[in-house]
């Protein structure tokens, strides 16, 4: 395990992400789940459905980060271009992938495998397929991109999958607590809170849920002793305030 | 009124976005309160609370596209650098605004215009205030580049203040259908349809809902007789197709 930070970067594909008609649900699942396992979610770009975008965003990212996955695009409607992208991305042919193929096959109801559909069956030549035990067609790595469908429920379950062939390093460990308070109340405190732990990432949110004011306070680091450490001088800001104060469950300061 | 599309990016600013703490609810918003002016919104950004790459983000977006908005960063703790960062990618000072400073003042009861809640008065020199109905401390212009909060109400409320101030060109028109059958199904013949129309742009995303399989299809053009002719014809072959399939309310393919 090493000390470095292990970085990703999501690519979220498709136009219907941009025009707002589709809520995105994948960037928060994977920014959490990439988190327990000790990767941290870096960066996340939305792309339409433009060749030169995807292949440059992602020969950018994939240089830059240590793993880079992306959602979307990989139906079999002419609008799913990202596999065909991933290839050229690392200049190699796209090609009709044998065991993706096979299960495709042996998936549809005879006749139903139709030209449309095996453009599912192709990827980068190659690849390492990753399983869609949902709706069968599958996604695939090539190297440390991991090309994933854009569906939530497929999405998540293709990351169940692969989860395994990931190297984390030390997971954040986090502390957070709900103040009935705005945040300009205790702003200056928690910036010379901040000063005394550089090794503890202090987040402030404020929250306006129908007229309720208040912040979310979130502090986050890799050693559980420094955290909890900074979390108890929070705790004892937060009392002088004499505003309601809750720590979330099983995450009081006082509790490893 | 031009022909040449009227771009947009969005950047997100934050690390409570990244960590998945918070599930971003402005992205959809944007894309389509900018695609009713005109305006599409070509990618978006999310990215940490971080000096360097918001500096570096913010210069390449605001070259590169008509619009660039912001969200996140502008509250009051040590973690809000959003102004600052502006200020330093565009090279002029970051300044108390005397405006921004008066409307605080004048906001928050005696002797709670406190040294945190200064900084929400700081903007880029030259700046131009965008207006906070809900909170006051207001977000700001410089160029073509807007910075707004990232508290969803706010940030709304913000946009609804500013639209007036963006010149879009022509608003892409939609129609959209949901058809009870995988995307597989219907992905050779609407293919062909887009060879035919290569001026609508066609859109085919799967879903699965508590596992009812479907497709909604969507058709995007500037020309409304091109809109509907597309989906007249998209019309007659979802027919042929034998499944059930809805048009979108008042948007079915007879009229305008």
């Amino acid at each position: 395990m090493t000390d470095k930070p292990v970085t990703a970067c999501v690519l979220i594909i498709g136009n219907e992400i941009l025009s707002g008609r589709t809520q995105d649900a994948n960037l928060s699942f994977l920014g959490r789940r990439l988190n327990e396992i000790g990767i941290r979610l870096t960066e996340a770009r939305v792309i339409p459905d433009v060749e030169p975008v995807i292949v440059e965003t992602l020969n950018w990212a994939r240089a830059r980060f240590d793993y880079v996955f992306t959602t979307g695009g990989i139906g079999p409607t002419h609008d799913d271009i990202t596999s065909a992208c991933v290839a050229k991305a690392f200049g190699i042919p796209l090609i009709l992938h044998p065991e993706a193929r096979a299960r495709l096959e042996a998936h549809y109801p005879p006749g139903q495998f139709n030209e449309a559909r095996r453009r599912m069956a192709h990827t980068p030549q190659g690849a390492r397929l990753i399983d869609n035990p949902v709706s069968t067609a599958p996604g695939f790595q090539v190297e440390n991109v991991f090309v994933m469908a854009g569906i939530p429920v497929i999405m998540q379950a293709m990351f169940d999958g692969i989860a395994h062939r990931l190297s984390g390093g030390k997971p954040l460990l986090s502390r957070s607590l709900t103040l009935a308070l705005g945040e300009g109340r205790i702003a200056k405190q928690l910036g010379a809170l901040q000063e005394i732990y550089p090794d503890v990432e202090m987040g402030s949110y404020p929250f306006n849920r129908e007229g309720d004011i208040g912040t979310r306070l979130v502090l986050r680091a890799t050693e559980a002793a420094r955290l909890d450490a900074a979390a108890l001088e929070l705790d004892e800001i937060v009392k002088t305030l004499g505003a309601a104060a809750e720590w979330d469950l099983d995450l009081s300061p006082h509790k490893k």
